[in-house]
């Protein structure tokens, strides 16, 4: 980091029209969010893919891209900071901006759970199938929309979407139960499947924890929306 | 959440004496998040005492305080968004609150994972031991010892002691790797003990979060003193 958020060599640098008015900060702060939330989708989707058509190719590529989403996840730290610095926003605005900060560390940790479902998926391309994935792409379609909810939900500042991607985390919990009980029996029934039944019992659990993320950015929404906190609410 | 962030009622309902100067605000603000700091050590050192003594009565108080944990979690965002909303601090300043906002959120984070080795010690403490525990207590150990001096170093500034804290993630991730083999030989020798092995893996799993979330305070610590980013960085 050899320029400070903000500078005009920085700005230079990253080659933008560098933003003027308050309202474009804020609208360009939005846009850099939902670029790395297209970015984040895609990196899961294509770390499950990796999984199911057994191709490592995609594996590593998710694994080389998370950089990408590691570099956005700073520039977004950068553009809240700026504008907190240069703007002084007003409590609405600044709720945004304090969202934006959490949602974008929850982006960043999606993208590092589907950088960990790509090295599962390395180690289990190496041998055999244990099984035909089933439980797995589902959980992954539930996360996936549960992510996409999220973001939809931020962009229109809908918080009923919200409410309705958080009520979904109990249905990936009970798959995610499920999945890890029936790759119990496959480690009872099978020894020499041990270690395969174990990566895809972590594999289960990187989702389920990917769909916390998109209930804590959720969350984060209905907190911009409504000015309620509702975290570790039933 | 019915009285919003800043007003009068809310802290005469606090019971709190409300902090009149802007550096009453910051020394308020450091001091809930080391009391938080402090509890959330506190249940990190008795989820694995229930797990070690096998006390099931400690994995119960563990999950039931983990809702003052929670609690603190809104309250230190409340004082972060009021200070930023009354007093609009310079930079410096501005670092320090969103630093305390992200570590405040990988406090929770640690308190929710103290929970999550309490859930397991619930169900290891029903059936007889796998095996004495050895390796579980030392990486508990490291992950406290990185926990206590990430906040000793965000209260002395000592960047320095920051980067020492960082540097231990290694040594976890290691002994965590190390961990889970043993624990892989433990099951294919013996398919008895294949749910109870999970388990610990898990719990081990948990501590090696927990470092990285201490990790992660210590980054911030760094950010806040030093004014560099060094996420992602090797």
């Amino acid at each position: 980091m050899k320029y400070s958020a903000g500078s005009l060599e920085w700005m230079h640098l990253r080659g933008g029209v560098m933003p003027t008015t308050f309202e474009e900060e804020l609208s360009g702060l939005k846009e850099k969010i939902l670029l790395m939330g297209s970015r984040v989708e895609e990196a899961i989707r294509l770390s499950i893919q990796s999984l199911v058509k057994r191709d490592s190719k995609l594996s590593r590529r998710v694994i080389q891209n998370d950089r990408d989403i590691n570099d956005m996840e700073i520039e977004v730290d950068e553009i809240c900071h700026r504008i907190l610095a240069l703007y002084s926003p007003t409590a609405g605005d600044m709720r945004f901006i304090t969202s934006c900060m959490k949602i974008n560390s929850n982006l960043e940790r999606m993208g590092d759970l589907a950088v960990d479902i790509s090295e599962r998926a390395l180690t289990l391309n190496e041998v055999p199938p244990l099984k035909p994935h089933i439980d797995i792409p589902r959980l992954a379609d539930i996360a996936q929309e549960m992510l996409k909810g999220s973001l939809d939900s931020l962009v229109n500042r809908d918080a009923e979407l919200a409410k309705k991607v958080r009520e979904r985390d109990d249905e990936v919990d009970q798959l995610n139960d499920q999945m890890i009980r029936v790759l119990i029996t496959y480690m009872l029934d099978n020894r020499s499947v041990i270690k395969q039944a174990l990566d895809l019992i972590l594999v289960s659990r990187f989702l389920e924890r990917i769909a916390d993320h998109a209930t804590n950015i959720s969350v984060n929404v209905i907190y911009l929306v409504e000015g309620k906190d509702i975290r570790h609410q039933p």
